[in-house]
This record gives structure tokens, sequence and C-alpha cells, in this order.
């Protein structure tokens, strides 16, 4: 490691589940052979930055632990793979490593392959969202395309990710219905020039459903919900159909009618971006990153609505809880 | 057709979903060009007659129909199809087609498919029972082949599908953990020489099953029971495992916590025989067809506990459900 770093580092530590996080020094982290050290400019709250602090997601690591599963910086220092050393200096996006502390703190070491170069005129600011929601749509979408199907089915459409999948999907030829609960969100969406709308509150929900799912041959479901709707979408969706689980916004288990499963050839599995870095390769990685760059300004923005540096994390994470739908909220190194 | 033939025949009829069914006369069915009549010489009850009976199976058939999944009887007529002359005067097991009137008829119109030439030492009776319970376990165990699974887990594992599947896997050479819910039925799987089995009524069940399937690689399970079941199966099991539903006998929903779809890829799907035959060719459905029938007295042996004609299908009925362990009830025309 370069000399010019320093001994330790400004880090965002959960020390326990369920209590705020402090902010703390704590010395640099060594390098693998393939990892890279990120210097960190900024990294949002994202809703599954929530559920790690409450214990409730899919992976915990232990304790004590950065959160933070996304942001951007410069690349400051390399392992010992000969082919890192280009990666020096780069403005990077970057995931968290499955096994170590995150993107809330200076520096991060993280395997190469979840830092995807910025190209110059995407800001450090931008690029700090370009991995957790974009990936996950593009990752989405790509999953009808290889499974071949005609077309596909989301819920929570009206959510930042939601409208991600919209846009993308519409760029992609893939034609969407989109599921939402309230009438604000049909809103949104015929705003964002949404063709197919269905609000599950109305009481001819599920016939609208059957009907235009049918009609399109949407046999594929991204679902961020859970709880009844994905038996829902089951029951409503042509035979053969299959629904990937992504979230769990209803806070409860999936349901589902085993006579789905049995005599129509229905199918539930799940996505984890994680997984989806595990099976990608590096070359395609990083195409894919130019691509999402090159649209970043459209099918892919984020809103920002407010900028708070570590030392102000917990105002920062509250400012979010309290309006999630405004736009993300970032955190930054202190000055 | 052949004018040795008689205009009309002897049908149990369900004309009413949770009516007893009726002993009716009815034309005889014509032939479509692949299809070939059957004189049914015997029929099981299955549970999934039952089910059937009840309206509570996926497939509905427009009433009035003959009920029956499976039978047995000699080939009297065939379709166009110049392939189908050499099944003329065969004895055949023989399965229902999706769309018509089933085995609890004199005479069945069925696909070609659907029907297996009986070798000259398997009795009639016998091979009444050939189709529904070996055809599914030979289904569900070469689903562990085809997905390359090093072992298996199965629910209801004392079932008399439940055994000819230990029995069909010893053979296979596939490992086999038992889930049974009663002490008695540990005795009957002990008898049976199974070599891995739990009892789900045990309160360490969940850590053997976990410690169990993780040491085995034990990622497919068989489950025939449902209900919070199917999610248990997916906690305890290793990272990427299906479980494949392919009964209901809980009575209700099948429950998944969305963690084990997303952070591990756990899969939740159906098995159905009548999709297992679409998808396999005559001349394999004929070569398992044989393997089956030669160890019919082994590996995929059934016990008859009574035969009734027809025309006392209600008292036969009766009879099943008051002791569905004690073996089949078999249906035959009148005398």
């Amino acid at each position: 490691m370069p000399t010019t770093l320093p001994a330790t580092m400004q880090v965002v530590q959960l020390t326990e589940i369920g209590r705020p996080p402090l902010v703390v020094q704590k010395p640099l982290p060594m390098l693998g052979d393939t990892d890279v050290l990120v210097k960190i400019a900024a990294a949002p709250i994202n809703p599954s930055d929530l559920m790690f602090l409450q214990g409730r997601y899919g992976l915990r690591k232990p304790l004590p632990v950065a959160p933070g599963f996304e942001g951007s910086g410069t690349i400051v220092a390399v392992g010992k793979a000969w082919w890192l050393r280009p990666y020096l200096g780069q403005r990077v996006a970057c995931g968290t490593p499955d096994d170590g502390d995150g993107t809330w703190a200076e520096y991060m070491r993280t395997p190469a392959m979840r830092c995807i170069p910025l190209q110059p005129k995407v800001s450090l600011a931008q690029g700090a969202m370009l991995i957790v929601n974009p990936l996950t749509a593009w990752g989405l979408v790509e999953l009808s395309h290889t499974g071949r199907h005609a077309a596909a089915i989301q819920t929570a459409a009206a959510s930042s990710l939601g409208l991600m999948i919209v846009r993308h999907a519409r760029r992609m030829g893939l034609p969407l219905i989109n599921i939402v609960r309230r009438a604000e969100q049909v809103a949104i969406l015929q705003a964002e020039g949404a063709t197919y709308i269905l609000n599950s509150s109305e009481p001819d929900f599920m016939n609208r459903l059957a009907d235009l799912s049918h009609q399109l041959k949407a046999t594929i479901a991204f679902d961020a919900v859970g709880g009844d709707l994905t038996g829902t979408l089951l029951t409503g969706m042509p035979n053969g159909s299959r629904v990937v689980v992504y979230g769990a916004l209803a806070g409860d288990r999936v349901y589902v009618n085993p006579a789905e499963l049995i005599f129509r050839q229905q199918q539930v599995e799940g996505f984890w971006l994680s997984d989806w870095f595990r099976v990608t390769s590096l070359p395609r990685l990083l195409q894919i990153g130019s691509q999402i760059q090159s649209t970043l300004h459209a099918d892919f923005r984020s809103t920002v609505q407010a900028t708070y540096p570590f030392s102000r994390v917990n105002a920062a994470l509250a400012h979010y809880q309290r309006q999630m739908s405004a736009g993300k909220v970032l955190l930054v190194p202190d000055a």
C-alpha cells in the first residue's frame, strides 16, 4: 500500500442490531490478491440498508461492521493480481464485499469484480447509486430475456427501482404490467408513460391481471412485496409462469396455493444482486456498467433529496425513513 | 370401430361435485386419430380420485364425467394413425385423458401415449395400479438425477407412494431422507429398511434436518404435504435447493420465508404426472413401463384390500376412506 494512506479511517459502525450506528476510527483493511481499496466519496441509504441495520436482511455479518451496500470513490490501492494495475486512480461505483465492512466508511476493501469504472461525465454523487437499483433492474429484465418471456409483471412499480424497471423494460422492448397499491401511484406511472398499470386495491384486480397477463403472455413476475401478493400473481398468470421474489415489503411470508405449483407448473424463486454478481463475468459487468452510465440521466436516474456527513448518520437515517419516496439520502465522509 | 362393440356402456358418473357418483349407461366415445379404446378390466381408487370427487383436484372437467385416473384393460379399437395397429388386442395399463371420461367405465378413450402394454406375467389387477404411484415415484426420482442432486428428501414417506420412492431411490443409488409425522410411521420405514428417517413431531427435527441435508447434500425435496412443512424444508436445506410440491395433504397453502428465496437461491415448484407424460417420449415411456413391471412385485408393489363392481362404487369409496392405509380398493365392471 502507498505510504500516503492514513493509518486509520472514519467508519460508521453497527455494534448491535437495532442500536443506532456510531462513528469510530479504525485501521485500514488488508487487501486480498484481487481486492481494491476505494476511498469513498459518497454512499446512499437504501431500503436494504435499513433492513440490514434492523437485522432483517438475509446476509448477516459478524459485528461490529460498517453498513452500506454501495457507493462511489477512487481506487487508491490494489491487490497483487497483475490485471489490477489499471484500476489504480480510477473513479468507480462500488458494491460491498459479502464478508466485510461496507461503504459507510472513509475507505472500503472490495473485490475488483464489484467495481465499475465511472465515465468522465458521471459525477461521484451520481455514481454512488449505480449498483443496487440499476443492476437489479438490469438483472431482472435480463431474466425475462434469457427465459424467453414475451412480457413481464412487476409489483411495487412506483418505487425508485420500479420506475427504473419501467424505463429499462421499455428500452429493451419488453411489455410490462405494473402493479401498484394506491391511486396516486397509478398517477406516478402514468406520468412515467407506463402502458399497463393495475391497482391491486381495486375490486376487479384479479380478473384484469388474469386477462392482461394471458393476452401479453406475461410468464415472469418481479415481486418486491411477498405475502399474499405472490400467490395472487401465480393464480392470475398463465400456466408455466415464474414469480421472482426480490423483496419482502409486505413483511410477511410468501403464500402460494399448492395447486398452482402442481397443476399449472407455476414456480417461485428469488433474485439477489450478490448472486447476479457471482454469475456475471467481469467483461460483461463492465459492459453493462457502461451502458447504464450512458442512460444514467434518463432510464437509471435517481433523485438525491439530502446529503449528510458520516458523523450525522443517525440524522440522515431519520430523514430518509421519514420520506423514503422523496429521493435518496447520501452519506459522505466528514470534511 | 369393429361391430362387436356394444352401442352403450356402463359408466360411473359424477354429475355434481360433492354428490355420490351414479352408475349410468352412455354411448361409447369417438376416437381421435391417435386415441385407443380400452375395455376396462380394473381401476383403483386413489387419493387423487377422492380430491377429484370433492372438486379439490387441480384439473376440473365439464360434468357429468366418469372419474378414475388409472386402470387396466384390453385395447379393442384404435384411431387412424398407422402406428396404432399393433396396439389392437394388447393388454395395457392406462391413464385417463385430461379432457374426458376416466377409467371408472366399461370402455375408455385415451391417447395411445397414456397406455403401457402389460407383460404376460403381470395380471390386469396388478396392471391397474401401474401408472399413478409408480410413474410419480419414477418421475420424482428422475428429477433428482436430471438436476444432479446428490441426495433427496421426501415428506409423507410412509404413504404407499412414499414407500415406492424409498425402494426406487435405493435401487437408483439415491440417498433419501424420509420425513414422517408419527412414531408408528418411523417403524414402517425401519421395516422397509430406510436409512435416514426423521420425525417432524420431534423437538430437534429442524436441527436434524439441517445437519443431515447438508451432510448428504440433499438439495431436492419431494413434498406431498405443503403448508408450513414446505417452508421448513427450504429453511433446513442447503443453499440453492428446490422443493418439488406434488401433493397438498396439509390442506393448506404453502408458506415460504422470502429470505430463503432471495438470499439462499431456494426454489419452489410443482410436479404433476400429466405434465410428465407430455414431456416423456413414447419409446421412453414404454421403456420405463417395462422396467416398472419387472419390479412390480418388489419396488413398485401395491396391496389390494378389496374389489367392488362399478354398481357398488359408493360402498367402495366408503370402504377406502375408512382405511386408506390398508391398501388399494379396486373397481371392476359388473359381471
